[in-house]
């Protein structure tokens, strides 16, 4: 999270608006509260230019509870959705929805000696009476993202937890955004997710009431009491991201910020990244090293240098850089800059 | 919450324990956050005295996601659950519950002229065959509290959301126990729940994966990124809570609270309580102005003097005070000094 948003909700713990009580006490009822809450979407709407078509809902949970909740209100009409698999991402939510559904899997992810790279769309056996096209457009863990829509004329159900706010998207293309917080927007127990209006009020039967987005519209996310905290902190975020110039800005830096670390890799044979180039990840950067016996070695003394997180994740190893809006260029910098004294050293 | 707790999440919000991260932002799957995780279990079991029989969750969302996860765990073998109504709350459990099964619901508040108390146990028409009895033993709203456990030999289901940790409870009693944190443990978008081991494991078809308590059991609550901000707080509650004396003293300070509160309200004709005695709660204490018409000017001039949130629930009206284990006594004074000078100048 950007420094200066922890340090205003340090400044503010025990304080909130001069009330001599925590943001975290006081009733979401309150009219502080709910302007708090109406400002919040309100600077959302404007960073992310959603119109009036669409609901916000700041949902508790995470993706998972998305994984879920999107075939539950989806489904109902055709009972049928078509998914796209390019990673450990979307490949959950395949396997969740198909609790809830009939689902056609496409598994576009493949690998070209040794290049991972995703199938053309003509390729994908999409079904023209599905509900939905469900996709993941920044795959976190296999660091593969698609940069642009994948098809028109679908209703596009996009899991953005990693990529949200990190450029400029056409919400109109979407039928549904959803987002957990915890990488561009807050801390974790929190997911934002964007309905267009008229697919909502289909949910099927035995479905929990906090999971039916119509319910939570007509509330304003209030049926039950919200998460508090999150929601005030992507408030802050918001604030943060809009001084920073938006997500244009947001745009400009990351593509910086990874075109930076891409370059080093790809200049220095001593390290690799997987991913065919045109669906690189701006947001996570996968990379092994030449030599594999020095991944531990490479771990153990960037944490020294005080670069933290770079561990791949548990089920793919090596490393991987995460690069999201809070990530400032200096610390790209200091880490090509670790990587290149490390090799220089092992090389 | 606590002050003390508060303070110690303001210093470290930036910086938990010398990371130079602020808990928010490490991976729940470090080492630190899984020992954070682990010891606050460990504090909880040895606070309630919770045997290994059961698992203790610690799930994303709220008491109201409980409504639906109870009958979606619970109901599978038998289809039919009891359900005692003695409040809003336990109506919204109720509700909720009718979505999934065949519910008995028990109306069990009544108003005997003017004062609302419990029927008794034998009126209960429960059934031999139902898969559990749910209940809520403290009412926030309407100020009701069952003190003891209703009926024996029965899989009891308690939604303890605003009594849990305020006294000694035997665990072994329940079948399930389930808290959403925001009343007496910390900030919402969390909730506690207690299920006894050999309950799990039959949960019903589409029931999404976050909702199966087995799965959350089998992945030590990690089965995704689970609500780390609302975990690490509860478990400086829970440091506070055994620096205080546990839940003895906790039920020590919180008899001396309400009974110091309703002993006022009892001595002066200006207020009432409208709960027949054996069943007035110790958390919530509603109460009523013999003359309706100074309702607002109570709450504005009560606000004036520091004493915040006392409008009783919106779909009650009157006045609530709410005395969980965080108000120190020296609040309950304060709030009767106030209500005595009030009394005096406009009685």
């Amino acid at each position: 999270m950007p420094e200066a948003v922890l340090k205003r909700a340090q400044e503010e713990l025990l304080d909130w608006q001069g009330r001599g009580c925590s943001v975290m006490e006081i009733s979401h009822r309150s009219d502080a509260y709910v302007e708090l809450a109406q400002n919040a979407e309100a600077k959302l709407r404007k960073l992310m230019n959603i119109s009036d078509d669409y609901a916000v809902l700041f949902c508790h949970g995470s993706a998972t509870h998305q994984f879920a909740m999107v075939p539950m209100n989806l489904l109902a009409d055709r009972g049928k959705a078509d998914y796209i698999n390019t990673g450990i991402w979307s490949d959950k939510a395949v396997k969740e929805a198909k609790k809830f559904g009939d689902i056609n899997e496409v598994k576009a992810l493949v690998n070209r000696d040794g290049v991972f790279t995703v199938t053309d769309v003509k390729e994908w056996a999409l079904r023209d009476d599905a509900a939905y096209l469900h996709y993941c457009p920044n795959e976190t863990i296999g660091g593969v993202e698609l940069h642009d829509i994948p098809v028109d004329n679908k209703v596009l159900v996009a899991d953005m937890s990693s990529c949200i706010l990190s450029k400029p998207i056409n919400v109109s293309d979407f039928g549904v955004i959803y987002a957990g917080a915890q990488k561009n927007i807050g801390p974790a127990g929190m997911t934002i997710t964007m309905v267009r209006k008229d697919l909502m009020g289909k949910t099927a039967a035995r479905t929990p009431t906090l999971f039916d987005y119509k319910v939570l519209a007509d509330n304003a996310s209030m049926y039950n009491t919200p998460p508090t905290w999150a929601w005030y902190l992507a408030d802050l975020v918001f604030d943060w991201l809009l001084a920073q110039g938006g997500v244009d800005a947001m745009a400009i830096r990351n593509s910086e910020k990874s075109t930076k670390l891409y370059q080093y890799i790809d200049s220095n044979p001593f390290y690799s990244n997987p991913i065919d180039k045109p669906y690189r990840s701006r947001m996570n950067i996968p990379f092994v090293l030449a030599n594999e016996s020095l991944n531990a070695r490479f771990l153990a003394e960037s944490e020294e240098e005080g670069l933290l997180a770079l561990a791949g994740h548990r089920s793919v190893g090596g490393m991987r850089a995460s690069l999201y809006n809070a990530m400032p260029i200096e610390g790209v910098e200091a880490l090509t800059a670790f990587m290149d004294t490390f090799a220089k050293t092992h090389g």
